[in-house]
């Protein structure tokens, strides 16, 4: 089976999911990128067929024939995926696929372009898979710096947005704040229990809140978010025995998440160092203050607030900031159809 | 100079900025708390001097007679905590002092009653200092941990509430919401440049935003915050040479200090080890998803996510919420006045 394609080749492309955040997502950078597309095919929900996007109508993802695709973008959730993709794959096309379903299969490469853009040498199953956002935004910092000094041990704590939850999760946070509205302000003191909205879709409310418990509780008591930064760094970075430790944490932002990493190298690396190689890393931008607002919308990982960690012998502390629809989810698929492009 | 009273014994108390956050916080736990207050004086900018409060002229701090007074609690900036403070002891007062400028000063005890009231033996200066809010917050978690297993190192990484910078800090909060008002979901993708609030107080927008750039950068790019939290970790665990990484971090929350805590230890430690020690630990309270919201307004340190840190020997996971106001200020201030009373 052929996983290339040849330069200046038009490729029919589909995308899976083509109504979510993600999925409309898939589509602008398409364009924005002049993606080669030949044909552009559209599947999503029954509830969605037949509508027009874009100009093209939209297919059934589940009754669709698939046959004359040669790359298919799947923005939809695990189950969906493990149902579909394979069927996707083996009428021809390559899926890449945005959900957690084969990213810890063996036989899928799971890749971030400036980083192991080589795992894509064999598709065995016809699928590539595409991080989690959080690894993600992680990985272009951390590869030079491994690159470098060998890395070995990471420690993760997350500020999370909420459109890492989709439409629904926006939807939920603008709700919450609409709720307590102009009266925000009091509940800088406690007794306001009356003005709180009501907790949806996390544990408590997001809304003027930090969240600190997503999702549900796995292996040791880390939470499968964790438990995906930990098991998609080692297979990225080639690491396969790196010791993670993560706190991923929801807060009131609506796009772009951050990362404080405190991370140990085999060799000494110092700030400055690390500085020279992330400047002219690939898909890494230097701020002195990187933040959510200011990485929304862009393509670029912003990194800042490079220093020493000082607990460890060879440690640096640093904080990472990337859009998690763009970088996180469609930005980086797009990237993958690239590097198929010899 | 005697600086300890007597049960029963009422206590003449001033409080030094007695208009502002914590000042106003503190008179109403004065009163919660039943505390044996005989006169109150209250003391403030001359921009306030000669207005009422609860029944009492409040009188020019700069210039006011301090004779007669037992304890003054002070919650002013550092420049004038460091002007006033040592004439107001030398009054006769015992000073407690909510600024930094007395907090390294080896003659002057920094308490956290249920972890080192015992340094309340000797107070030369008749001058006490209450810890910076975030590093109040770790200390009633970290004792019992560190009395069963002795702590070796620590790596923090905050999630912190605006009204830690007072009235002004809740002010800009609510400003820049009000100023995105409705259209808040339309920041979830890029572009919006012109929705987006002016950075005001701090490096960037804190509405919808999350700032990994607090204070000044000091000694290795660390923000004299983090280096607050490393020093007085230090100071009131004792244990001088503590390693510390801290990366303090702003959140759009009004109220509540989160810290996300990896610590390592000399001795092993399980998680349900330290969950035994935490449930029994003075001020502190277990939570599944220990959350701002859930802490406003409480005077216990909300504790939860205790798991083992698998990249250190002897390693935990934590994640701790306080109330930056209460605890994180108040009313550790009114305890160490009640400890002072045998």
């Amino acid at each position: 089976m052929v996983h290339r394609f040849t330069p200046g080749q038009k490729l029919n492309v589909g995308i899976v999911g083509a109504t979510g955040l993600v999925g409309s997502m898939i589509r602008s950078i398409l364009a924005e990128r002049n993606f080669p597309v030949g044909q552009l095919r559209l599947f999503a929900s029954p509830r969605s067929a037949g509508k027009v996007l874009d100009g093209v109508v939209i297919e059934d993802a589940a009754s669709a024939d698939y046959a004359g695709l040669d790359v298919v973008l799947f923005s939809v959730g695990g189950d969906t995926s493990r149902a579909l993709a394979p069927k996707v794959a083996a009428a021809g096309a390559i899926v890449i696929d945005n959900s957690s379903a084969f990213r810890s299969d063996p036989e899928v490469p799971l890749v971030v372009p400036e980083v192991n853009s080589h795992a894509l040498a064999h598709i065995p199953k016809g699928i590539v898979a595409n991080p989690n956002c959080t690894t993600m935004a992680v990985m272009p910092a951390l590869k030079p710096l491994h690159d470098e000094a060998g890395l070995k041990r990471m420690v993760a704590s997350t500020y999370q947005a909420v459109s890492g939850g989709g439409l629904e999760g926006i939807d939920v946070l603008a709700r919450q704040l609409a709720h307590v509205g102009e009266r925000a302000s009091e509940l800088a003191q406690g007794g306001h229990d009356a003005l709180l909205p009501a907790a949806e879709k996390w544990a408590v409310p997001i809304a003027h809140n930090v969240v600190p418990l997503n999702y549900v509780l796995g292996e040791d008591d880390y939470t499968e978010e964790e438990l995906k930064l930990r098991d998609e760094s080692r297979k990225i970075l080639g690491i396969p025995g790196l010791p993670v430790s993560g706190t991923c944490v929801r807060v009131p932002v609506f796009t772009a998440h951050s990362i404080s990493l405190n991370v140990e190298f085999e060799r000494p690396i110092s700030p400055e160092r690390a500085l020279e190689l992330l400047a002219s890393a690939p898909g890494v931008e230097l701020s002195a203050c990187p933040n959510p607002l200011e990485a929304t919308g862009k393509d670029e990982v912003f990194v800042g607030r490079v220093r020493r960690d000082p607990t460890v012998p060879h440690g640096l502390a640093l904080f990472v900031v990337g859009d998690n629809l763009r970088k996180g989810a469609a930005l980086n698929a797009v990237q993958i159809a690239e590097a198929l492009i010899e």
